[in-house]
């Protein structure tokens, strides 16, 4: 095929098609895809066709963390680009409203995204996007690393909510793909103590095997922490989690799960924590790309499973199929 | 009476007796307390003998918004102080713990409160306290505006917390005391958009002649906000505040009320929300009291009534017995 | 004349020409201009031909303080904007580079500014700005406070990069235009004790007038701050300034004078001074508008005279002429 | 002896003595010394009997980078915490000024610091200190890189006041132990490209053995930094150094030197950099004690030279004498 793309038509109804190869349009690029990761939300757009408000009511391709080489340009983009690795930041924003100026451009309300209806993802042969957004990667990433990136950045950007630094305690709760970069992450900005919790043995062993301390979700523990990542999206994890926060905790909502869940007011005032959500993720590609190239972030461990674009419907049925993965990656030349 | 103190027995027993005048210890100040705010804690202690773990098991002094004259000087105190007009800041921190040493001082474990079982507290006519924690006073405030310096610093606590600053808008939720110098606090601070909610028409009155947009709580409103200082206590008012927030929000929880409050997980994570408890204050008392002087804080308008020592239960009462009272303040010597 | 405009050719050569009109391109608005301020930069302009690096080696329109009304728009800019009254941010960035994504517009290496060579200004009758970069005013606000909002967007800058907040002493070095509006923002932020500096009498009275303590630069003084806004230029006085700074001060350079200042080592080390320089400003046009709308900066205070644009040059001289003046207008159609 | 203690009586005039064994106060512990580094301002002190307003008038012990053994304890202190291994916090503030409870304790007017005239410091067999501040060393940590938490300490609150973060680089300028440390410090915080400057090819030697860029001072280099800390006290490398540092660039005023440096003003403005100078340190101790237990700091890297307290005054003249030497420890029971 041409460009062999992964295209959504409704839940559980996934199709290899053939589309023409985009031209770049003014300020963009033509990247050959060669790696991309498979994210719970294409999971959940595979499942169910949408979420929240975000509906597919038209074929979409689905896939969002993604890395390639480009191999056009369009005007204003320097020729001298092609041939470049580089990671794809999947959400373009406007630059132009209040948000952007203000250097939150992950809430800019117009923003485009790949694989967030109505936009098209990445997981094809090639796609285009702002060149801006196409982050050169340091020369001795794998293109699946690069594609890591994404997940990357989302741990970045909450290190940064939480303002972690050295010194610091940190108890991640969920030890998936997004948990277990994120404690990378945070050990990169100088977290010394750091205990990744998961009710599933196989993700704790792969915790334990990064070096961090693993504790099995519920069970009595002790140790007080400076700040907790959220990322398993279990109101459970929260509220024990934040009970074993220290005075002046940080916490950040990373994980989705329920709509709504109870926080404990006299523990939040009593210790004067504060509670930050993040959405996404601003100026965090060049950080995650150079600390995966300087290894402090370890892509290859968190990812169990390769498959090529034929088999992208495998890649997005493997969480509920098999327990002992974490990442997944499709690479469409395989 | 020598030293006429407000002696909290039991729940709805409170006694009026005379106590010796205390000696100043070292470091330690002999104040002669001229006015003392009745505060929601000292009613709920009257009310329910206990918050929470802090059950009065023993007789208490109740009252905690308080200045005077220092009248006594202890040892490694300057004599010169004596004649001094000051605010009583309340609660006198180790000054020695991590918490202190990082200048959180009001999250110290072992801080010394008044009205806080089992220690006493400053409806009396006499009381010894630390130095450091006796603020000189502006020279033209009343006593009554010295002992609002407590609650006021509330208000810039949940100011700092939020970071309010020039061009804020910001949502005040209840109308009570608290709120009402919250509000006049956040406009300090260079709030440029004021709105206030309350159920009550005659705190909303209030709120108006104070020169803030007042809205009637739960009622359909546009107007979108940087910031909201939570100080009614009650879910609903969280749960509609937040909705309102812009992105990049900041919200202080200030109100006690419910134990457990439901947070709209996406809600937080989609306009990247920060929730921050305060407890109490720290670093306040000068600037609280600057406020006061400067009249950019307007202490009497938020009071409503006056008693002499003797009537001490009716201040405690006061609150259940007219919706139409705000403030009330003890005058030991009325 | 249909498109009267202040062209400077040399040093000391200014001439009214008249220009077409230009064409509001994709996502510009064309702006009947109506009050455009004099700035120091405007002045040394006309003095010398250049400002450092930038040299004016063809004939420039001048001018960047500038308000007037929509009458026409380009694509992509609704037609409901015609009609409204703007206050123009004068520069325009790329919204690309590494410094527009991370919220620092002003630092973006390719931003496009009025009156800075090559590009023209804004004293003319009509010009054509960026739809983003025109902000409606308040309905309020005169063409002339509006113009303000450039020169008070200076002190806003100044007051974020300090953190001037409620409570804070703040001493003003330089009781120009800049130092006078800087030192009425800083009272919007909270600031409680002002004390502006100046070696003219003419300033210090205004100064007075405007509120503020005022004291003849280099006499002996003891009051302590807590944020030094140098605004003067002089070694002198950032010298003096910073030794009057309390423990853990801060310092904004605002004006602009000598290339090379000593800077006491001891002093900013033993108190833990910091000091921060500002270019230009970025997100502050709402709040500065916000403020003049509300009366906290009062911007007629500082305008002293007020010329048709046919006396440009007078407004460019009047400095030199006259040292009972600060700020000047051009009114094109006066 | 039963309590050697290295004496300072004059210039060039140091005497190890035998002193009595001091007992520890209330809140004291009794500690025996066993491991003191040599810092440049004991040296200054040996050779010139002052620094600037602090003179050594009465004979004086030096040193203040100290670990031990707790063997005692006064009034209010655990006795549990004999045997402790400790590393002493050499500056005991007075915790109850407005900077100590603001958190800033490092400022505090009447800290009691060893070695700084008249108080004695700790080339010592005994010393007593405050015991709050003499910090448990983690188990692994030998004396002497215990006593290495006082210089590693000063890299801590520089990283802390640069807010060094993953992703940073950094420019060191000046590789002596503090320069050595600071860089060491800046990895931990998360710094991934890390520069050390020197004019002693032993010195860039060193950094480059411990993984850093390091490049001779004053040549020609086109590397851009984010975070400059000035560790050599040289004016030419604080300015060759800002010149160097990208937008929002963050520079530490670290190294003592010359009293009085040019900055560049329109530079400092031109790309908005931040300076802050830093006088000792505040709340660092159990993070440089972590980042030293870890290996993220390498004590032994920058010990060169080690003496018994009999030789203090060899390690007092070490530097001078060779110039491939970095720290000196004095280890009184060797």
């Amino acid at each position: 095929m041409t460009n062999p793309s992964a295209v959504l038509y409704a839940p559980n109804d996934i199709r290899i098609e053939d589309r023409p190869i985009p031209e770049p349009g003014a300020g963009e690029v033509l990247v050959n895809v060669r790696a991309i990761g498979i994210c719970g939300s294409d999971v959940h757009y595979y499942e169910h066709g949408r979420i929240g408000p975000y509906i597919v009511e038209h074929p979409m391709v689905v896939g969002h963390e993604s890395a390639g080489v480009i191999v056009g340009v369009g005007i204003d983009v320097s020729p001298t680009r092609i041939g470049q690795t580089v990671a794809l930041e999947p959400g373009v924003p406007c630059r132009n409203c209040k948000e952007c100026l203000a250097g939150r451009y992950n809430l800019c309300p117009d923003v485009v995204f790949f694989a967030t209806p109505p936009v098209d993802g990445s997981i094809a042969g090639y796609v285009t996007i702002d060149a801006r957004f196409a982050h050169p990667a340091p020369e001795n990433l794998s293109f699946e690393a690069a594609a890591m990136a994404e997940p990357v950045s989302v741990g970045v950007w909450a290190a940064r909510k939480a303002g972690i630094t050295a010194g610091d305690r940190v108890l991640v709760t969920g030890a998936g793909p997004i948990g277990l970069y994120a404690a990378q992450v945070a050990r990169a900005f100088g977290a010394v103590e750091i205990t990744v919790t998961d009710v599933s043995s196989f993700r704790l062993e792969k915790a334990r095997s990064l070096g961090f301390a693993a504790e099995r979700a519920g069970e009595p523990a002790e140790t007080t922490f400076d700040v907790l990542l959220e990322c398993s999206g279990a109101a459970v994890a929260l509220d024990g989690g934040m009970k074993r926060l220290a005075p002046a905790g940080r916490v950040v909502l990373v994980g989705m799960g329920a709509d709504s869940v109870p926080i404990d007011v006299p523990l939040v005032q009593g210790k004067e924590l504060t509670i930050s959500g993040i959405f996404r993720y601003a100026n965090t590609y060049p950080t995650a790309l150079a600390l995966l190239a300087s290894g402090e972030v370890d892509a290859e461990a968190v990812i169990t499973h390769r498959f090529d674009i034929a088999h992208t419907e495998d890649a997005l049925t493997l969480a509920r199929r098999d327990p002992e993965s974490l990442k997944a990656i499709v690479l469409p030349e395989a």
